[in-house]
């Protein structure tokens, strides 16, 4: 990498961690900040943004931030030469331990990084069930994270295994900086004033989620290549962003996705019919999910087919009763800046920001109106889906047509060809 | 740094890891095993042992090996940058967490190698508090710890700041060679079969303790230069090693140290009388602490002078009640392997292996006759000292003679210019 290349790679690091923490977590003087990552640990090799991300906390008042690394070799280690009954374990005490802190008003990061390949060369059922065995440890850190008890954030940080997994065809140095260059854009980087930017476009996401719940829909039919499906939508449901503007429970403004280009809402769990084909591939712990066929009947997955990785499909489907019943329908533009990268991250922040999608599993409670007060019972009576997964599934495509169904049964178009319709294109 | 030197290092390391867990932690089939530091994370840089563990922890049965790290930078950061309340901040859902795993079962292992140095330039108060703030927060980790009620271990690795303290003279890559070099060496390495000749080793040492309990002491006095020191011993003390036979609670065998060279016991916390100068200096947080005299009464410090850094002494033995009592005395030969290196390792592990000492602070409450399953209360009763610091320091040197002193005022010759009299080194 050339001196200037590094400069402005070094200079864009600190620009994600500004934006992170000042707009995405919003950290306030006295908070103290975790970082850690979705699966786990975050790698070693995200320390560059990590030390970024501390400094910043730290001027912003933080009390104490803690980060949680894991490290690829030892991760590998266990697949390599633990005991078949070992990959039912969990770290309970350590997850247990955040979730205590996001309730005693903690602050969290999540960096999403991971090599998307990492356990692909190891045996299918240990992967799974150790992946389980992580689901059910980070339980009570995720009610936290999915009923927003704190203010928090998502982002993602290049690393070399991933870099090479998205552009194989360069160096793994040329890769990694490239991949950097994209996370940038994607996170609106390019602009003069960034956090101004993030503000603006996260307003201009709400005003969009404003029109959407105005329209007053009972559901939601995608029509495109292989795609019929109507997705009815919880009585109670409401269009957001990821921007919460101070409703969340601690009352501190957040906007927990970065980059984000969705608005997104909570279906009915029993009222999801018809069939649709993915739009990209799933990346699941080194399985690539190509070609995905999935068929809705009262809610339920009734079939699931792949090109590729079918068996480790239909094994997440079945992860617990509330995986195979989607808890997010959320709607992107083909035009969103990621989209137009042309790239394929096989990362999940990345791909589901430039596609509509769905998401398999847990739903999160500000998508339904009085939701994030109310207890689990009863978001389950409003259709609010339940599960361990959250897996979001990438629908969108420029050939997609969106209409909103109201109670009456009119038929409002919401986009057309991949495209928000003029007016709710004009409120983003 | 040669091939060949890389090679040797990289094999050291590999036997150090294979020692720590076969024979330190006697990691048992199904157990977690927690990596972290006394301080809080192990330095990243601590990664090719760590690694090394971690892997012979799951050869050894581990079901899962969660390692926490810290970060220099992230640590500077703080106090750089950090606004003043937040100094008295610890992570207490972290250390509860591991309290946690500790009381279900997991093993821990200990690295302390952290760089002396690292704190020398921040400011002093802050330093302190947030020291005292780290205590507090691991307070029902350390119960568990002092307590033995899971098998686990401590031992060290080098790092380049704190071989560059250790070795100034020479280039910092040397340094760190050197300095992993003396640590395998401390550690008994170098023999054909370390695990078999760590497992002699203790037995000895255990042979020792035994011998100094048939004595059936009521205290033991130091006389050396500048140290007349009474150490009156608990009326249930017991002598121990580091090396637990199973009657820990949890029933698994450990050797809590490596390396380790002494036999200690429970002093009673208020029968220590005299004075004594520290042979070696401390490190605490930065600050070095040298040529330090303490003068005890009825087991309280009244007085206590250092060359440098008196303020710090004086401030850590105000860290609560029981910080100005001690905890601990120990018995270590001259010509120790370790004190025959002649290096100040400036790392209470290796230091405290050098030379007889006393712990200020918290008393292991396996040197108590039944203390494992004595509560707070009754330990206290039996003179057992409770603190939140247990601090280390060298009293022993080629000069000190040591008498045993019987409940009938009877002397009995224990160590004669630095060395055990014939019939206890003949245990050892």
């Amino acid at each position: 990498m050339e001196l200037d290349q590094k400069v402005e790679i070094a200079t864009g690091i600190d620009s994600l961690a500004q934006v992170t923490v000042q707009v995405g977590i919003n950290l306030k003087p006295g908070q103290q900040l975790i970082v850690l990552s979705p699966d786990g640990g975050v790698p070693i090799e995200t320390l560059p943004l990590v030390r970024r991300v501390t400094e910043h906390a730290y001027r912003a008042g933080a009390s104490l931030v803690t980060t949680l690394y894991a490290d690829d070799f030892s991760t590998h280690s266990r697949f390599r030469h633990g005991n078949n009954e070992s990959f039912d374990v969990g770290a309970d005490w350590l997850q247990s331990g955040v979730a205590r802190a996001f309730q005693e008003g903690a602050a969290g990061l999540f960096l999403f990084a991971g090599n998307p390949n990492l356990l692909a060369a190891e045996d299918k059922d240990k992967v799974a069930r150790a992946s389980k065995a992580h689901l059910r440890a980070r339980g009570p850190m995720s009610t936290e994270i999915f009923n927003l008890r704190t203010n928090w954030s998502l982002t993602t940080a290049a690393t070399v295994a991933w870099a090479q997994l998205v552009f194989p065809q360069i160096s793994p140095n040329d890769a990694v900086e490239r991949l950097w260059l994209a996370i940038f854009k994607a996170a609106r980087l390019d602009s003069s004033d960034p956090i101004a930017t993030w503000k603006a476009h996260a307003a201009k996401l709400n005003t969009r989620a404003r029109a959407m719940n105005a329209l007053n829909l009972s559901a939601i039919h995608f029509r495109g290549a292989d795609t019929d499906l109507c997705i009815g939508l919880s009585d109670r449901h409401t269009w957001t962003s990821v921007f919460m503007t101070g409703e969340n429970p601690n009352g501190v403004e957040c906007l927990f996705n970065i980059p984000s280009e969705e608005i997104n809402t909570v279906p009915d769990r029993d009222r999801v019919d018809g069939y649709c084909r993915m739009t990209k591939p799933l990346f699941s712990d080194g399985v690539v999910i190509e070609d995905i066929i999935v068929r809705f009947e009262k809610g339920r997955v009734i079939e699931a087919t792949a090109r590729t990785g079918a068996e480790v499909l239909r094994g997440l489907l079945k992860t617990d009763n509330g995986a195979c019943r989607i808890g997010e329908v959320a709607l992107v533009p083909n035009s969103s800046p990621i989209s137009k990268s042309g790239i394929l991250y096989c990362n999940t922040l990345l791909d589901e920001n430039a596609a509509s999608h769905i998401a398999f599993g847990q739903a999160w409670s500000v998508g339904i109106d009085g939701g994030l007060a109310m207890s689990a019972d009863e978001l389950l009576r409003h259709g609010a889906n339940q599960s361990l997964i959250h897996m979001d599934t990438m629908i969108g495509s420029a050939e997609m047509d969106v209409d909103g169904i109201t109670a009456t049964g009119q038929k409002i178009p919401v986009m057309r060809s991949g495209e928000f319709v003029e007016e709710l294109a004009s409120k983003a």
